[in-house]
């Protein structure tokens, strides 16, 4: 360890207390983003937020979006040649509801403790994503009170629309390209593998989705008069739809896992030493056997390999009884995890095909296609990866995990797609944190050596020139 | 002709104002089965029923039954070893909703008059199933005017939920078999083949029902986390039901068509004289291809060929937009026309069977059955249905249609399994008669015409011994 980096960690030791009363400030803050009625709300946690970063010597300012105000800061280092980061974060939480779970008020926060987590900061968006972004911030600030600077020139942007819609950052993203561009994104928004190690996500699964109609006759029949006579969607459906797996788990849509790469012998080895345990993961959903593709690892299954599932059907009569229709629509939703290799719009014409080619005499097929994302997957061996790894190493004295997403992250794909810049995702929050469920907590462990571990993340990542 | 039957159909002819009175008078009481405030108007309905069959020299009464009171009448005839019968007809009616449909409000009959058909009665009931009813009250009516009697000892039993629940019916003839068995059921609840022809429906095919739900995981999950590990009930639904139906429309559960006989060279021959349109039928219902069994003619398909029907599905997220959920159930309402040689219990094993031969691991199903009907088939050149086909070739010039129903008539199969009587189905209704529609009418022919077809019809099954 520099001597520098002793007097940022030791600042950031002896910040504890009052890094604890600024989340506390902004927790107390309702920024829901989902309620019309916590406008006002989000306007206040944003004006936190970029109070803060001007405390932090950032140029910062609440800017206009489709939705509440992203919250946009500007710092440059006094370090020439200092690579330019941009780092993500949310200032909106999820609604409360329902409130009576709580043991205290969502907005009230508190310090409560159990055996296994120690301390823990209780309050809606401790963990998603105020106090994640807190570490970041005072990350920032150890190195400002050690150092008077940071050796990296940072845009800073927050936004209040993460757990609502990812319209408007995206929007924001393509209508401010060029001020948010930088070397590196870097994005605190994901747990931690465990108690003991943060994660590094380096690839996330993409996503194509379609809404479904089939269409028969041109009314409700009686299947005492049309039964044998009619085509019935519905049987048109299930059967283009019941055909969409084989029996081995495999997509069956040809060209489906074109272009797809294995995963190399490194990631193989990487998976083993997570020592993942997939029965207590299946346990939790009451399962016992993975139902994707048969001879795959199961940490391949849920991160690297691509999935086709129906989210919703319906048609025909659903109420009490039997009633003998023959139904003139039915419908399905159906929507892709794509891995990279997979371009969204090529899969969705693909379905569309095998849709077509199964569609009886008499019917008619409607598809509404949702916006697809393409899958990512970093390199695990960047050079800004590694030497996060390094920081992490040195912090948690054991490697942090490598993980991959199962699901999307749209604002990576936004800095991907619109701003050619891969995204470095750091994680501490840990799986019992109930982001989204009542009684939401963030250890203080995870605050205290999360703002740690993002300063000797930035220590490291300043002694590369060309982080990707 | 004989003499006697001159004088019964000149008796007819002088009553035609006075029935229609009668018909009127029942048409103006609102018995909507299916509406908890027509109670009253219900016992109304029957009342009148029973007193019309008093001034017929019925022992008539309501009798208590789950629902509606039935209305039972008994008259024997002064002919010695006269046949003995049983006439089925209802009293309730359709709901009338919607109401701003109607030209004049339902409850009000009217003639109205147009090209196709002449004057016509229009109420709610006119043609389902008062004004059939009335048909063979007043072909009794003409043989007691003309004669003093009727050459058919009889038992008449209307009901007043048949358009509401076949449940009050079935355990009322259960409960009074003894009562109500007779040689032969009498019933007019169907449509005449067109102006020119009423029609015979000699078979009927019955039913079969389950609802299914498909169980997978113990709640619903995020795709972004669990697609590929976790099976989706809607995949092992959709899986199920599309492998239920070949690509030549045949049902592929084992044994499915064990037992079912082929239509005879007379029955074949007897459906290409009836020069049915099975294009336009089709297109009633934006329709060019038949669904079934390959290869088979159309009323095959829809009359003597069983199916098997999703009539309702649904799992999942059926909202707006899209939401990657993997449900933790999934359901499906199936049922099944059965033709004679099929049993529905042992349908319903074999379809079970089949379901839980594909369900995949880590997945449960949970079927609700439904009481199932037998398909029946009634020989045309039994000497009953010869009679009436005799009868009506007089009145009409030309033979009935024999026909197949395509649907379950609960009645006649109650008539069939619990008092072991075949049934002689003779419909006069126009399928423009909207029976359930607004503006429901029933030709002041169809009333004339049917009426002397059953004093006729009356005439040649009192010369049979054994009319079963």
């Amino acid at each position: 360890m520099t001597a520098v980096l002793a007097q940022v960690l030791a600042a950031i030791d002896q910040d504890r207390a009052a890094a604890l009363d600024r989340l506390f400030a902004w927790l107390r803050i309702p920024s829901v983003s989902m309620d019309p009625a916590s406008k006002a709300d989000c306007v206040r946690a944003a004006e936190f937020c970029a109070a803060d970063l001007r405390s932090l010597g950032f140029a910062a300012s609440l800017r206009p979006s489709l939705s509440h105000p992203m919250v946009v800061g500007h710092r440059k280092s006094r370090k020439p040649g200092a690579p330019h980061v941009l780092f993500y974060g949310h200032y909106d939480v999820q609604p409360p509801e329902p409130l009576e779970l709580w043991t205290r008020p969502p907005f009230e926060p508190h310090i409560a403790q159990d055996a296994r987590n120690g301390d823990m900061i209780v309050a809606r968006g401790s963990s998603d994503d105020k106090g994640q972004v807190m570490t970041f911030l005072d990350g920032l600030r150890g190195w400002i009170a050690a150092t008077g600077d940071v050796p990296l020139t940072l845009t800073v942007l927050i936004e209040g629309d993460e757990e609502a819609d990812s319209a408007p950052l995206d929007a924001f993203v393509r209508a401010n390209a060029t001020e948010l561009k930088a070397d590196l994104a870097l994005v605190c928004d994901s747990e931690a593998w465990d108690r003991a190690r943060p994660a590094i996500t380096t690839s996330l699964r993409g996503f194509a989705g379609a809404e479904i109609t089939v269409s028969g006759p041109s009314r409700d029949l009686h299947s005492g008069k049309y039964g044998g006579a009619a085509i019935n969607p519905i049987r048109a459906l299930t059967a283009m739809l019941g055909a969409l797996h084989g029996a081995d788990g495999a997509v069956l849509i040809p060209g489906f896992y074109d272009g797809i790469a294995e995963p190399t012998a490194k990631t193989r080895e990487r998976w083993r030493r997570l020592g993942f345990d997939a029965a207590a993961y299946l346990a939790e959903a009451g399962l016992k056997h993975p139902s994707g593709e048969a001879g795959r690892e199961f940490l391949e299954l849920i991160w690297t390999r691509p999935t086709a599932e129906i989210n919703g059907i319906w048609g025909g009569y659903q109420g009490p009884g039997m009633k003998t229709v023959i139904p003139s629509e039915a419908h399905a939703k159906v929507s892709f995890r794509l891995v990279p290799g997979q371009n969204p719009a090529v899969v969705l014409a693909n379905f569309e095909h095998f849709l077509r080619a199964r569609l009886p005499a008499d019917c008619r097929l409607t598809l509404t296609l949702s916006d697809g994302t393409r899958g990512i997957s970093f390199d695990p061996e960047a050079p800004h990866i590694a030497s996060a790894v390094a920081a992490l190493t040195d912090e948690w004295g054991a490697p942090p995990a490598i993980v991959g997403s199962g699901g999307s992250i749209p604002v990576v794909s936004a800095f991907k797609d619109v701003l050619g810049m891969d995204a470095l995702m750091i994680g501490f929050s840990q799986g019992d944190d109930g982001a989204h469920s009542p009684n939401e907590k963030y250890n203080v462990e995870s605050l205290h050596r999360g703002t740690r571990s993002w300063a000797r993340v930035i220590g490291t990542l300043a002694r590369i020139s060309h982080p990707t």
